[in-house]
């Protein structure tokens, strides 16, 4: 019989980022992370395959977020208006998680191996809105370049938010839009 | 005393292509790589790191030849004739490979954790033309976004190229970066 763990993902996300930053990354063990969480390693494995996946348990919901956004964007809205408005809402959520969300980029930028998880979460993002942008009828390569545009400016934007400076994140996303245009433009 | 091995590490890239493509990557150990080009497994390893590694050897002088091309681009060039003028100085070089470039490029599709390697490798290379143009006194955002945009229309101008229809890879380039202005500036 399975017990029930009230909200056992965010107490074990939670539990790691505490460890990775008091500890360090490499010298936390998943047996630590459960006991810091109050849970057993068998429930920390239930739900993530390894001590990396633990910070990128919020990929999923970024994705099916920037998915639905790009699908819900207004039918006259151009491809990269599209990408956009979902990079926005994306950068709202970011917003409210605030402190974690600098936290574990803290974490993150530190560790290669990690920085290396973060490409492939940033790549499968892309293709799934590149797959969003089709079926809005948007025709490759057009689709595939404004997905990679786009996350390539929400990576910018996460690392400028990050840095501070109280920017908005969607003041970020248009700057560094406008500033794609003018290189691209050159 | 270590032995003159001429060639080494062409011929274990060339067995190890070989090999995966006739096992499979998986099925297949440094150790037969090494007996296929009539080498040791300690050779192997003071080559390349690990089996993915074998793969990706012409990954530092790819960045080499971007990053002098960006920086040998005549000083009027704007950021993105820059990074346009050292993708196609590269894809001539991989045009030259042909057919080794398009079998290596078939292994790396079919195995999750090549095409991990390979975003990083790409990773690696946008930011490594980044720096040639900050070099070259283009400012951040620009040169880091220049870069990304610049990759981003590699890999797909590879893609492309890969798979086939005889289009030179200056043209492919050259036509997607068309299409990234279109989506940009939409």
């Amino acid at each position: 019989m399975v017990r029930w763990e009230p909200n056992a993902r965010g107490r074990l996300e939670e539990a790691a980022l505490e460890l990775y930053l008091e500890r360090g990354y490499e010298q936390t063990t998943v047996a630590e992370i459960a006991a810091r969480a109050g849970l057993t390693e068998r429930t920390f494995f239930r739900h993530f395959a390894d001590k990396r996946e633990v910070l990128f348990g919020g990929a999923a919901a970024l994705e099916d977020l920037l998915v639905a956004a790009v699908a819900g964007a207004p039918e006259t809205a151009s491809p990269m208006e599209a990408v956009v408005s979902a990079l926005v809402t994306a950068g709202a959520a970011l917003q409210e998680r605030g402190p974690a969300a600098r936290r574990r980029h803290a974490v993150i930028t530190a560790h290669p191996e990690l920085r290396e998880r973060e490409l492939i979460k940033l790549a499968t993002l892309a293709e799934a809105v590149a797959g969003a942008l089709r079926r809005r009828g948007v025709a490759d390569p057009g689709a595939h370049l404004c997905a990679e545009a786009g996350i390539a400016v929400f990576k910018m934007a996460f690392e400028q938010w990050v840095a501070g400076g109280g920017v908005a994140f969607a003041g970020l996303v248009r700057d560094l839009l406008g500033d794609l245009r003018t290189v691209t433009a050159g």
